[in-house]
């Protein structure tokens, strides 16, 4: 890929199956070799066959992906961008809506909390994006549990202590941090808004919170790291990578760029399935569009699946020293779900842990982090006697926070600290920059608030009795209902006005 | 009241307040006095002052009410029903489309269940009688929970038993029965049908079953034993009257016509304010016809209140002895709710208990009587020693049954029979006597059925560990949902059919 | 503020931000350099610059917060009101119809129970006072598990007991009551009605109940204080002032005016956040009228927080024996939500506690008074060896009652009686003082009804043996719902009339 | 039987109640006598008397259903089909619909779970085939709570473990299977599509899974053995007839022909009463057709009765001795509901057992199988000794599966393998042998997905400790809702778009 310039044209004639070139950020590619492998399948790669892909590219892939996966010699060179002819994006009418809709959206200072950027984000996303930030594995049953697994913990507040002055600022691995919480690692900042994570870089510097960046962020690395202010701290998010070497490398270059943590997720050796994400591409697609040889082959899982071959199923616990081998920075296992695994990772030495399951986008009926954290807790003091929080081996917790007051109930029960994901994603989504910073200030606020009502001058004061989490590990569903039965019973009403009473027959 | 006869016109001369005639079945009252001390409030009186009311005194009052409750010299005699002006009842609209749907009532062979008549009555029944018999107290909490307390029982089935032959017939304090229920007593048949509880006589009587006569009956009581068949067996239910004379009167006379049992209501010193039932009174009304000097004053309190002013709420555990003195009938305390109670109704010497919160019509939040039976079988076997069923000391219950197998639930937790009795209600509200037949049939299908399941040739085989009943005691109410996530979260959907996807725009 | 007397014209001249003068109740405040300091915000006041200002001021301020917050030379003087332009209210065309609606309230007698009140308050009140009145933390759902936690108590009824005489009076604090509940304190009475508070002061007069005057009523508590009949006794609730000058005064002129028992509020250090509130501001607005540089400014928090600054946040247990040494009055915790709390205000000598949380509005989460409860009194049992009821040291809870049987559940588990707040509200904004006349009423037919079903002729006997609440600490959150399988689950459907069979299609 | 011939004409003139003759499969057959046993009633067959009755015949009766049925002499010989008049059969404007749904089937990659399959199905299945698959016993709580029981147990995933490979294959009573589930035995597969159970036998010999052949199968026995690959494995679901001379001859003939278990039925000595399949019978005829002396007369009961009345009920455990005499083949109860059966059918040497309930159509409240699995397991430990999943003894069990991840559960709890029944009818109702192939293919990829996201290489590593089961047995019912609290609460909302806001008048 030395110096070949080649004009549009050149280009444009390789748009066949057999000989299929796509232009790439001005460059130009042969793929035709790698269709089959492609993981977002070969039909939309021929879709560009010949053309520029950058568009459809770029939203979906972190900025390497494709000089990783081709050999060198199917990198062919560049391109002349003014040769090129322009692929017309065609915009679907109901995405025009959608795009119309960002006028209309109110004010920030009508956004009272963490819920109305989810429920603006879906009204002005386009669906592509909506469907992978949102969806879940299987039934997202575990999705939902996240969020209403807080709702089982009550809180036993304290009364007459002098909170007037409170203060709900931390440290995470020895980072100073103004709130109990950390932006996690989510991927594909960019199919929401086109600075993608560097949204979250720039408003985490402005209110004092550390940024985990993402192995599959939309940015680069780099781009992540030199956007961040001076002495502002970021974590880095780890897929181990079939190959080591790429792992080595890149842990030591996030090294040396002054990454503060190293959070190797665990949850993951194969990327969900993630149905509303699946069928978001047929929805997408006219039926007569598609193949008729087509009808019973598998067809492209998602956007997941698109980004994550190179994902090893084989990391386990033998290549923990390693790690340690090649970096000093502490290691921290993201994804862990039951006390077993967070106490070997206590006595292999690590860090600490994420208790998560992935924002319920991996194994269905995986239990919430914070219902982990009550039994990582108590069998961790029992085999070990250690309390928590504990600045030897902290714990972390993700997946389902809306409030300050999950993250109160987390950190009473013995967390660190909790990372929040999607809601960020919501708000570059709809408000860029602003819309993060607009959630951490309303976390700010908050806090405030609810550590006074708690009784809480510091977060240290935020205790385990301060809490009622006895009902935690309750999994109900109930009998159900017998609808002959209720659809015989008549509501009761209440006293009307008379008007509506004189208009009503009732039969 | 000797033989003094009035003309019509005579009577109508006296339709004020402070001479106020009625006719009623033929004879003349001057209520003048009683107005202010009329349960259901003066006004409905006064409506029929100097006219004919036994049309709307009928169904709601027990036919002896009037004489009971007027002192013998206002009794004036009877009238000459020649000259005696009709009374036009006028039918409002909507009653009239009740009316209509009788004829469209499908045949009796597509009614399944017994859920299906209270559908079909809810359509075809005036409101008034609607709202009496479905009606219960407050909230209306108690009366739902009886039918799901069934709900929180589960069988443990037996296989392999020869159950070519079921047999589900049993005694009720000695009293052979088809089926181990009893038509439990509720008042005020004739506002369903014009033949009020004598088609639960003749259908009693057909299939071999026990009614439980009322004393709140629209049919007078020797009518009801009247209409029993050669052999048919009947029960009295008792309100005491605060009057013991009345009630010895009664009670003797119920022993001489071959009452089987003596069921004396406990759970009723008031009977219970029913919204439903009073708010009906409301709605019926136009508001216009409402009297500005009543818009403070308490109004008509639904039929409840009307008829129930002489029960006695002095009745005391002090009264049992005097039971026993005046009759030999088995006594039995109906509306029993702990087992504190039933134990004592044991050493009493009492025949047994129902276990009963008088169909959630009385006090609201008391538990179901299934869920204290499982209370007082283990009570009484702790305290005393005994076994259930029992022979000496029978328990039953009543509430929300409407399966066969709510009453082997009951069963295998120890009750001797179930009563039941909205349902027959509204069987005979929709198709008289033949609709009480095929509930009796239907439970005779499905007992046939479900002893067959349960591997139990006879009701001696339905034990206690037939059921599995640990969660009886569970009276959960969930956590509030948090209406701003749920109201973010987009549902999955199915695959759909071309067409569909097609059409609908995903905005 | 001497003799000044100015025109209107004078006023209307400092009419921008640099001089912004305003009239209230015909004086004139130079209120310039407030206005950043207003909790409402400045914009608000700068609506009224050189107008009149009293019809939005009164409803939602106490009567003398103007005094107290501006310094006396910024009380420039007086106004002829001759000569003061009126302001034009302009009501919102949905505003008149929400005031039509009032013509078609049904009369008192078909209001039957106090749940009816606030579903015609919700027809009848401008959106603002409702927002004000029903609005809670957060998610709100403290607020509605207030009410659930009743339901999660069963009663176990007495059978057989003399109740032809029912007793529900009791004495708090000392005091005779005829019912065991008292109105508690809420804010702002003249945003529902123009008599505010009053309305509770007249009818607890006449019904024998006692009031506790709030801190932030619209009436000033003289006024309140003067409304009381002969013997009347009135409890005052305490909002504690930075300025502890200012709250000792306060509570001394209470003392001398004859208040009975002194409230103090512990659980609201800062006001709640509550989102409706906050909402209903800018729902209110056009989007148009927006400053645009305002666009990420925070603007009101919704009248909670614009009258609470001068809440003391440092307020603490140390403060206590202060409190002692100024008044001889009772001296109750209002706000108390965990039994340590509670242990400790009893070896503090103090005269009870009240069990809440604030009617759901201040801490999302905290459990509700009735739980914390059963907590108390076993706890107090188990650490002290009292017993509840405790004449020495009394427990009151609030929040989420609506029926006699939920205060009867909080007697037998030990408490001496039960606030009631917002139902009043919702009286009174529709019926004005009959209103709550009405909620008397109803309670004091119920509590006959219910005391006799019970089974208990006075309040003592009213034990803990008559509920059931081993289910009452049960929080659960459901798992969430199988969305795919349920939306296939086709519904068991009633037998139908023919007609209605005919005419559907089954597709 | 022998050899007459007889042609259309005279077959024709036999039309009448008194000689009543149809034609199946062109054999001639006197039905007269027999009408008033038909299990399905004299009716429908009254409907074909003098003609082809095959149409009707063939999908809802296994194929030698009529001449078990018939006395040799009733068989009376065959017909010259030539001769015959085509019975017309008039196709319903709805059913016509549903055919033409079939058009608009998705493609078949667009179906991602097997939830899908059953939302098709109902869509394009006629309404008998849907409401004999679909239908349940009663209310149809139980068919819900099989799959609602799964929801109880969640994951206790472990990480870190090197799933590069994993293996779900595994053995049934020795038979290898690719996957742990098989296809459990369901009638009438013709209802759903022409080649009924042969899609089943075709599918499961491509995927290396076990058909278990239904005795009520549309397709004859040996047909669905003659399909059977080389070296495919098949068992033989058995219902006992009363003649057990029969059953030996049918036992004995399954084990010649190769079948490797043989798995007895014995939770339904009665066919249940399935009212969503009664009442379509109700619903597919016009009312204006009934019969109006049948008005009163029991009417069908639905296909499950109509071909069920050979069953006997007097099958035992004195029985079992016998089996094990007539046959070698592995024996399994299917149907075990509780832990005393279970450890019966141990100690008498059987094979195994399926814990099941019939898939919620025999006894309404029968537990789950799953439910039971956890206390089978637990007891025959306790009581035995044994250890699960156990080669000697296998434990499989079926009813409410959807997903891999339900079947991982049960083998965590010590199932062997798990039934799959209705998803495979739904399967070949809409896409025939693709269908089911495709649900293979579908469970294929969510076992590999999720052995790997549990931490599980092979089934032998999903142990007990992966599963939390603590809240299995919970069978919960809520206290019923207080609708007046309820509908006066207003539910919060979101910040929203500025056009809509404008839109809607709050009233």
């Amino acid at each position: 890929m030395a110096g070949k310039v080649f004009t549009g044209e050149e280009v444009a004639q390789h748009n066949t199956r057999e000989s299929c070139w796509i232009i790439v950020h001005g460059k130009v590619y042969d793929v035709s070799e790698f269709l089959p492998d492609h993981p977002g399948g070969a039909k939309i790669i021929l879709k560009y066959a010949g053309k520029d892909a950058t568009a459809e590219y770029e939203p979906i892939h972190p900025p390497d992906a494709i000089t990783k996966n081709l050999p060198p010699e199917k990198q062919l060179g560049s391109v002349d961008m003014n040769t090129v002819k322009k692929v017309e994006v065609v915009i679907r009418a109901e995405d025009k809506i959608r795009q119309e809709r960002f006028a209309q959206l109110p004010s920030l200072s009508e956004v009272l909390n963490l819920h109305d950027f989810e429920a603006l984000a879906r009204l002005v996303m386009n669906e592509k994006a909506w469907a992978y930030y949102s969806s879940a594995a299987d039934d997202e049953i575990t999705i939902r549990e996240n969020h209403a697994a807080y709702h089982r913990i009550w809180f036993r507040p304290r009364i007459l202590r002098n909170v007037t002055n409170v203060d709900w600022s931390t440290k995470i691995l020895g980072i100073p941090t103004k709130l109990p919480i950390y932006i996690t690692a989510t991927a594909l900042g960019k199919l929401g808004h086109p600075d993608g994570e560097l949204n979250l870089t720039r408003a985490a510097a402005k209110y004092g919170v550390v940024q985990m960046i993402p192995t599959l962020a939309s940015c680069s690395f780099d781009e992540l790291v030199d956007a961040a202010a001076p002495g502002q701290s970021q974590f880095l998010q780890l897929y181990v990578n079939k190959d080591r070497e790429i792992t080595r490398k890149f842990v030591q270059h996030a090294e040396k760029r002054g990454i503060k943590g190293l959070f190797i997720t665990v949850d993951a050796p194969q990327l969900g399935r993630r149905e509303k994400d699946m069928r978001q591409k047929f929805e997408a697609e006219a039926p007569d569009e598609m193949d008729k040889n087509d009808q019973k082959a598998d067809r492209s899982q998602g956007a997941a699946r698109a980004i994550s071959t190179f994902i090893d199923p084989g990391l386990c616990w033998e290549d923990i020293p390693w790690f340690k081998s090649i970096t000093k920075m502490p290691l921290i296992l993201k994804g862990v779900q039951c006390w077993e695994d967070a106490l070997r990772a206590y006595d292999e030495g690590l860090a600490g842990v994420v208790l998560s399951n992935h924002g319920g986008r991996q194994l269905e009926f995986a239990r919430s982090g914070v219902e982990v954290l009550a039994e990582v807790v108590e069998k961790l003091k029992e085999k070990r006697g250690i309390e928590f929080p504990n600045e030897k081996f902290q714990i972390f917790v993700d997946g389902g926070v809306r409030r300050a007051t999950d993250v109160l109930k987390a950190i009473a029960l013995g967390a660190t600290a909790v990372g929040i994901g999607r809601p960020f994603l919501y708000a570059f989504s709809t408000y860029g920059q602003d819309g993060v910073e607009k959630i951490l200030q309303i976390l700010n606020d908050e806090f405030e608030m609810n550590m006074r009502l708690l009784g809480a001058p510091t977060l240290k004061d935020v205790v385990r009795d301060m809490v009622d989490a006895s009902c935690l590990h309750q999994h109900i569903v109930s009998v159900p209902d017998d609808r002959l039965f209720y659809l015989n019973y008549e509501s009761m009403a209440h006293a009307q006005l008379r008007v509506a009473k004189d208009a009503k027959p009732r039969l």
